[in-house]
């Protein structure tokens, strides 16, 4: 796209934008019309595409303000989490066309895609951290850029974030901090931190109070006295009082709270950025959904991310009437509440994703949103445990990688009861790489005393998470980000036992799978009358060794586990048939150890040939 | 113990303490003779039985405070970490004579061990989740009792501490938070948090500020008006000058900084922590190391953790010219900084313990200590490599739970490189069961594209060191808390690949081992004669494919790793052999996945049948 070209036409065609360069001719004016049509743009490829909405609508005007301000081709500008780069994609060649899909562009901000994007996330309150690291480099290797940190308040109260900021203030490596403070995080923000937002962004105190004080000083008679002695308080006021707040005490620049959507207005607060030599936190206000109506009215984060949808109405373009396994374990946890009295609910900032908001509706005073905390969830749950409560732990897979620690040394090591709910278990499709829950059963087995559960269908599931009251310890429950079908079969648990599915007649061949997708190879061993024992392997951790050894004299063993890496339920029966000296042979089927990009959960399952059919070829 | 007995007495027999309920009939006199006695315990303990002296030097006067002012019959007393515990241990009838020692007293707060512990730890900043979780149990439940976390300020930097911090504070649940100041956690803290806690310890700037403005306000004609109107300001200041401090802002009540050796004073304070409803900060100055010369002066941190020493000359019982793997892996560093220009070393506050505050003073810019701050270390990391500069992370085994996300997101998923050296890998003997390093085989191998290996001798260190800058990823490098012997043989190292030892004639037996017993097991092969192949898994992870090729025609493979549970090298290697279809027997010998109580290494050791004299009879 020429240069020239920019400054004649009032609207730029999104799809002609090569780089931000393009940015530095253009007019306010031209840019507010610019932010006018990406905002239309980022509507229609979301509705398209699904993705992220509410948080790319709030920072179309950041986003242009940054990068006409700044020079990205050696500024670094690091998203935290990712999920609200969609203007920067577009200003830097990507349009958004193909966002989220199969070998489309990334939801995220993403190393491989652009050199615009020097770094990468999906999981949040990292992005402080990493700036630190840029700024480090470029001092010790005497470079000339700013770094600068885009991130949400619903991520900086987070512990990580809190480290970051902790050493970037005692450090002498300046990092800009903008803090992009749309009062709502994912849904309402929790926490202290998020009430110290409200107070900067709405109390004048400060200002009434320093305008009443020059008015009685300019007319009392001593008040030069006063006025003399007393400018050591104005300093004191003007540098606690204007920002009392947790960046200024640990030592930040602050600047703010700036207009998010007033280009003009950033740049001149950018201005003053540029002219401190301490690291800094620009202190933006901006509406999340800004621009889009049903966005800008929802307070539950619906339209946080959302399914392909129609722009006129914001229905749904494919309405479901089928039930998530979230929803059926929303609806399972307001049963269990009612049924258990020291039942306490936690969730770490994902209560609506998990459908769980309509438990601590019911049972406002038994359950708590921790926000972005996963650490302190864990932590938290060991205090309930030792105090008499029982914790019910809800939590997306991917993001319990940060309790690790927690769930050892504090649930698992102290012996805690809790049961803990983990959603989205397995490959979660469009998400991408940073949000797979395939890792969990591996790392979870790596911890002393951990149960680890799976449901194949809701009978399951209900007897899982009831039996998770007697007292086994951290009992966990995992379930994938899909349908739960209706249908359902009841049959004798027992915990740690698994269960016979069918008895095959030959004994040669036996099959140990988990999750629901046994269901469906279940139903395709039944349709082709293939001859073998089907087990449920419905406790991955421990494995049922009293199953395993009716199984030692049998030619072959396959084991399909399509929810975890090879380190779930492929290396825990490995390791217990290497133990017990089976002497045939083990054919498994898991996730490989990788990191897996975007595409259809099927998609993904295919590739990796974990498909029942793709499994059934295997058990004759 | 009788009541009437301590009345009469000056000197309380510590062995007959049975608990903390005979303090109530103590003077302030009486207290402070028993702080004294209790002073000369630990400092005789200690130097017997080695253990954490500085720490519990530091809060005798404080630890007595509490326990007789509030009732832990029903309060609920938690020591962050624990090692600050031994006073508390006396108090609470365990006398501190086999203090650490196998079958005796753990060195830290343990739920097992007396009522009086309500909870436990060993790792760093978890007391206040759990205070956290005890206060909203005992609100939800009706029950009437004190919650209160004892918490240094080495602590509470850290992402846990602040998210557990800005939950309470958001909610109504009080919680007594006593921030145990010495201006030192392990050696100097870090971080801008400790910067603000000399600010207002040291700071009167208020005091000043408020006594000179009621003077001039009480001379002044108009004063009254002015002093009218500025009652808001006066306000302002006592809310924000007092303490302008990060625990005011997020909303706690702040009282202190008070003289943490002042019994009298500490009570005074908790009074007033009675008439709060808030939760409220408690700030305590305390000097580490009090009482005893050699500790007091200790500004490196050597004297947090100590072995048996001589009372009078403050030298070790048992001087050692023998190498730790800690220093050799320090020295390695020096060597390796000065080869790598991009090098950059980085220590969550083990500078000391791992011997690295050597290369940090060679290296001032080229390195950093960002206190109990795992999370960002890892995540820093990803930034300093994504610009140029190589990571090296110096880390316990134990403590790098806390960054199994970000090494996974912000490390391996980025394809960062970085050099991880994880110090006390392995058993670790005294510390006990929360710093047991045998689980970072099992977790790191669950995360896509970690190196993992261990060397067994100086030679493979070094190899190991040098080759982890070439381009591989995520490089960790693991070494024990033990000796590491001077003697080693050079080997013709390339990565990925195990080293043959010694070839078997017979070609039945084959031993796959690893790290520095691998060596005592190669001698004791020698000396029986015995005939196995015997291989070097130097690289845990990924496993050498092509040496197990080389083994599927053997009738047993031995696998030998006393440094990790089963998921490390065993389940690793397990996997493998079962995809290779390998027919013969596997024996194994690792860890059991259990948390390890205290004992010696090499009791522990034995107790799993890991001696190398135990497992060569499973070679025959």
């Amino acid at each position: 796209m020429s240069k020239k070209k920019v400054n004649k036409v009032e609207h730029i065609n999104l799809h002609e934008i090569k780089d931000p360069s393009f940015l530095k001719d253009l007019s306010f004016k031209q840019l507010d019309i610019l932010a006018d049509d990406i905002r239309k743009e980022i509507i229609r490829c979301t509705a398209k595409n699904g993705g992220h909405l509410s948080s790319n609508l709030g920072v179309v005007e950041l986003t242009i303000a940054i990068e006409h301000f700044f020079d990205l081709s050696k500024d670094k500008l690091i998203f935290d989490v990712g999920h609200q780069c969609y203007t920067h994609k577009i200003l830097t060649g990507r349009p958004l066309d193909n966002l989220r899909q199969t070998n489309g562009i990334s939801g995220f901000q993403k190393i491989d895609e652009s050199v615009y994007d020097c770094f990468d996330a999906g999981h949040s309150s990292t992005s402080i951290s990493v700036a630190d690291g840029f700024a480090i480099a470029r001092d010790l290797k005497g470079e000339d850029y700013q770094v600068i940190a885009l991130i949400g308040d619903g991520s900086i109260p987070s512990g990580l974030a809190f480290e970051g900021l902790n050493n970037i203030a005692s450090g002498n490596h300046k990092v800009v901090i903008i803090l992009n403070d749309n009062g709502m995080s994912i849904s309402k923000p929790v926490g202290a931190l998020s009430k110290i937002f409200g107070r900067i962004s709405t109390g004048a105190g400060y200002n009434r109070i320093k305008y009443g004080y020059r008015r009685a000083i300019a007319h009392g008679k001593i008040g030069k006295k006063i006025y003399n002695f007393t400018l050591r308080i104005k300093n004191w006021l003007k540098r606690h009082l204007t920002a009392p707040n947790i960046f200024t005490d640990l030592g930040f620049a602050y600047i703010g709270p700036v207009d998010g959507h007033d280009i003009k207005k950033l740049e001149k607060a950018f201005k003053r950025v540029q002219n401190t030599e301490k690291s800094v936190v620009v202190h933006v206000c901006t509406t999340k959904g800004k621009g889009y109506e049903p966005a800008e009215n929802d307070n539950s984060g619906s339209w946080h991310g959302v399914a392909p949808f129609k722009v006129e109405s914001g229905a749904p373009v494919k309405p479901t009437t089928k039930e998530t396994w979230s929803k059926f374990f929303a609806d399972l946890s307001l049963i269990e509440m009612e049924k258990h009295e020291n039942a306490f609910l936690i969730s770490p900032a994902t209560l609506v994703g998990a459908e769980m908001d309509k438990v601590l509706k019911r049972f406002p005073k038994r359950g708590l949103d921790v926000g972005i905390a996963e650490e302190h969830a864990a932590t938290l749950s060991g205090g309930l445990s030792h105090s008499g409560l029982h914790p019910i732990v809800s939590i997306y897979s991917t993001f319990m990688q940060r309790a690790y620690d927690e769930i050892s040394h504090d649930l698992a090591r102290t012996k805690s009861n809790a049961t803990i709910l983990v959603d989205r278990a397995g490959l979660v499709g469009f998400d991408g790489e940073t949000h797979q829950g395939i890792y969990d059963s591996a790392y979870l087995a790596s911890i002393p005393n951990v149960v680890i559960s799976m449901p194949s269908n809701r009978d399951e599931a209900e007897y899982l998470y009831e039996e998770s009251f007697n007292n086994h310890g951290v009992f966990v429950i995992r379930y994938p980000r899909d349908i739960c079908e209706q249908k359902s079969i009841k049959s004798n648990y027992s915990f740690g036992k698994w269960y016979l599915i069918k008895e095959s007649k030959a004994k040669k061949v036996a099959v140990i799978a988990v999750g629901p997708l046994l269901r469906e190879l279940e139903a395709l061993i039944e349709k082709e009358n293939i001859d073998c024992t089907l087990y449920n392997a419905l406790f991955i951790n421990p494995v049922d060794e009293d199953a395993l050894r009716s199984l030692l004299n049998y030619d072959k063993i396959v084991i399909y586990d399509a929810y975890s890496t090879q380190g779930g339920l492929v290396s825990l029966v490995t390791l217990k048939l290497s133990t017990l000296k089976f002497k045939g042979l083990i054919s498994a089927h898991c996730v490989p150890n990788v990191f897996v990009k975007q595409a259809s959960i099927k998609e993904q399952l295919e590739s990796f040939g974990l498909l029942p059919e793709q499994i059934i070829a295997d058990l004759e």
